[in-house]
């Protein structure tokens, strides 16, 4: 009952059900019987290891059920009416959420990017330019910042850059928020540099994506400074997004951050996408954005295309102008060897 | 870990986690690969299981999270700008949603209530008197019914009233929706001649409760006539009520309804609330809304109450005029035979 | 071009134009070259009479068009989103504005009332009863206090029921909002001790009414504390509130404020009702509602209501059980004695 | 108590009152008792004139008070939630409106512009694009065109492309929406070859102009279908956009139809800013936008600048890579030749 069970599974990282680990808490905890709506022990030690694992022990945990859902939950709590959000053009809120942010009343103020990033100049321009726009109050002001953390295209924003990019919000009043759909492929990413902790020094909130890193559904927003938002409570219930049975949220997040499973249980991914990335390049693939996580993008002609959609599960990003299409082919927690082995060959006999 | 586990268990219908057929579902599908959003085969099977215990192969199955999101969701979808929804004054919607309804921008418009359940005459009232209404383009236009079976107070509409309050609606010209958080429990009850082929028959869009029923969290709207909505995925998805592994929703509700279990999870919950009812009457403990399904309220001295609560988690409605309270017992498909002897030791012993 | 020429005129109290002097002022101002959006010599003089008549020089004046639009912009500005705005069941925003407070996100939370009065008592339990509930977060938290003067039903508040609906209010944290919409109507009455000092110095908020009480249009707004709503201009923008030509509204206010002419614009009006009301009394129609201001309530049987109908534009209310009708008889800033000695014989002569 | 008396008023259209013709109009009927919310005879006779003029006797007329409100109140109504309005990024509603229609819940889909025009090809881009992407239902569809006649840049659409536009659109099954705020300078203009007719057989709706063009404030939106959109006068309350008083709407434009003086209040306007361009082009200065109607929209250094500034009130738009100003100047249908000629003086002086 695959998607196509004939085919190598790399479509996208959210395809299978839980982590065995995340998956025996839900099973062990089952028959308990507990308070609801997030109020009940799960919840609070989920609360306690991430708190922990930021080294932000003055901050508080909220946990919602998908992405979309958390990010118009937060831009929504974190905006007054006449604001709008900072993102790039690339971003989750500007493009694949079905005007869920507009929806909610707000503006997404698009930036420039560089493989889904944005700049800390880009920003203080935005800024500056409507600071000093005499029609200002004619316009949307911006509120936040939005930025994902890996981004839309797999990409880590260094340690430094995120340095700048809070130094920029904060000298503006604005909050930072992160969208960590995908957060678990950038800490176990060799080339990352940027820490829970550091994002909690760091951005206002952000979330560390469950359902993309081994829970059945799942993201905890990390607020670094607990009571930071009031009415939040509410708003999540208002939103729709205020589970009854909140503790199946709870048991999931607590085993992924009670042994730190969470900073490890990705590694596997990261390692065969640069496998793959290295495999398509060494065939002479092109992979016009850099493999840093889960993500690999890369340039296929037609004939390409067809002898990989024979075998594999990917996805197509868009058209290239010179008749070749973007693709991508996206590892996940639940990706084993030998499904990488077998992309490997296929990759192999498609450049033959 | 127990809310409180020197305590017997009766706060509410949602204390547990999953019913074992239904997680022994999710733990055997747990490593299948599949499409996301909804559009996998298990959301099929179970949509196909659905429709045909509706006896309704024309329809459409959507499967959200939990009740006030796909309260908020449906009314969104069933209105224009323009319009309220009628409901009980104690209807979820007008009271504990936090606004969600309005936040969607709709007008909640009160009915008056028996026990819970609106009145086909008062339906007609309220049309008429806003048809009639010099200014009614200066008020809002009812624009659907909300109702709930069971209701908020676990009582139940016979089938001549659905009957009455569906052929009241079409009269209008407006859609009947069904809010049937608790419908497991409606179905299994003594009293019940609302089959779930009746729901079909009678209301525009009504949903089938899972997390109350059964399941970790979830419920089916079922839409009797495919398309009657256009647009709905994307509104789903803009309210983040769209779950990536939306699978998880489907395999939980194929558990439920691929050898007519929903039609019996509830059995004893109710058989359970009826013995604590009549153990409370003999008591002499006044029940003041008849209890039909698995919600308990009765009346209690704030002697009697502390006597309870030092042994049993319940629930305080409200504060009676005379001094005693308003209290709830609610079975559920949990609730074992052991508890429900112990509950009504507890009775025995406060009434000597 | 009358309504209806060979009729009286007592429909309601907008049925003309301006009162000349407002008039003269636009037609003397019309061709001068000011910038716009409010921000013009105008609107600013007319601030600062304003705030001079009302003691208040701290405070700031924001020119909107009309009531509805008035009442929804400055709930959606004083309220966050998990906030409803407590209000008479009679008041404007419950019932009048189609929707418009729930277009914005906002419940209405209905009080009980005397003649369109809300009593303080009734707040305090409002408010405690929420603070109280342990389900609180659940539903929709008293945000503010929306209360007329005159009512609906054109009575008054009393300085010292409003001096404790304020201090209810700040008690509680929660700002009061006062619509004034016929407000030269309670400023000229006999039985009125409520100055603009006093709502200044008791409301947050406050609206002085221009539409019904001399103006084309025009409401004028008044923060008793400058600042006191960060972000309003481009909030009134965004609801399209903000007139181009905004110097139209200060160029008209100001004609009303700068020599106390709003003060006694509505005198002869008051004065009117108050003779109608003793007319009608003297010959046995009942008035169930103390007539306050300008408008007279009262009760016909439908030979009566036939011959009055056949001479005089009034509004008809509600249908009262007995088979009388509740109806209404409104004068204006522009009712003549001519107009009024009119109607009295129409009285005279239908109680023949 | 000018602007600035001692400068020339080119800063925008909207700095003066009403044209005498408007202006004797609501003296000559400010004593008329009439109904109100635009049911009385003048709104009546003023919308069976603009029928005329639009050779369009099955349609219907709404007046409403500014742009921003127009815009925003017929986006709600023309769109369902899970719709966005494609729009030059240049477009009122995309840059002006402070997120007005984002706070109605709805994205701007932004297209590529020329000198403020949009082009059928990146509409039909735009659309094919949408409905061919495998993500589209989680993407905001595009659901209307807005476009602007003449545009933000003074330019106009010919009537051959506002046929390809509309072909377009209609293709696609979706409302085209033209703002005509400053319709007058277009139907005035040497260039212009889009008549009202034309206008009304081609878009879904449109309005034209009345703040910009001679009132005191309003505008009259033209529906060619009769009833085409259902709830519109509720939608129109609920927005806080229905006047109390609205004859005040239908008189002036009732003055402006009645005997075609729309057609022409603007023809100097016109005039004169052609030759305004013409002069500041002799004269060396850059007019990178086409003059077509009443803005002239040109390039000054600094020093240019300060000159034009100490004598004339005029608009700056934005900073030129090169160091230079984007300036605006904007002549009126109260222009007089008197303030044309100084201009021209100033302009003349600055260039020796």
């Amino acid at each position: 009952m695959n998607n196509d069970a004939s085919k190598l599974a790399f479509a996208s990282d959210y395809m299978e059900g839980a982590h065995p680990a995340v998956l025996d808490a839900l099973v062990r905890t089952n028959m308990e019987s507990t308070t609801g709506y997030g109020l009940d022990p799960h919840c609070k030690a989920a609360e306690k290891a991430i708190l922990a694992a930021c080294e932000c022990p003055g901050g508080e945990v909220w946990f919602l059920e998908g992405g979309t859902q958390t990010n118009r939950v937060m831009v929504d709590a974190l905006l007054r009416p006449w604001h709008g959000v900072m993102a790039a053009k690339t971003g989750h809120v500007a493009v694949h959420e079905a005007g869920a942010i507009e929806a909610g009343g707000h503006k997404v103020l698009e930036l420039p990017h560089a493989n889904g990033k944005v700049a800390a100049a880009d920003i203080r321009t935005a800024i500056e330019s409507h600071t000093t726009d005499a029609n200002r109050e004619h316009m949307v002001e911006p509120g936040m910042l939005y930025i994902s953390q890996p981004t839309e295209y797999g990409t880590l924003y260094s340690l430094a850059e995120l340095e700048e990019l809070s130094a920029t919000c904060r000298a503006a009043g604005i909050p930072l928020y992160v969208d960590g759909a995908r957060l678990a492929y950038a800490l176990a990413a060799p080339e990352n540099d940027v820490t829970l902790p550091d994002l909690a020094r760091l951005a206002d909130a952000f979330y560390i994506g469950g359902t993309k890193c081994g829970t059945l559904l799942g993201e905890a927003v990390v607020l670094p400074q607990v009571g930071a938002i009031p009415g939040l409570f509410s708003m999540i219930k208002q939103h729709g997004a205020l589970l009854a049975k909140g503790r199946i949220l709870g048991v999931q997040f607590e085993a992924l951050f009670e042994d730190g499973l969470y900073l490890r249980v990705c590694s596997y991914a990261d390692e065969a996408a640069a496998a793959i990335a290295q495999t398509l390049k060494k065939h002479g693939l092109e992979v016009p954005v850099p493999q840093q996580t889960n993500q690999v993008f890369f340039l296929a002609t037609p004939e390409q295309l067809d002898f990989l959609a024979a075998h594999v599960d990917l996805g197509f990003m868009e058209a290239w102008p010179d008749g070749r299409s973007l693709m991508r082919l996206a590892t996940s927690w639940s990706t084993t060897p030998q499904a990488v082995e077998g992309l490997l060959k296929v990759v192999h006999g498609m450049a033959i």
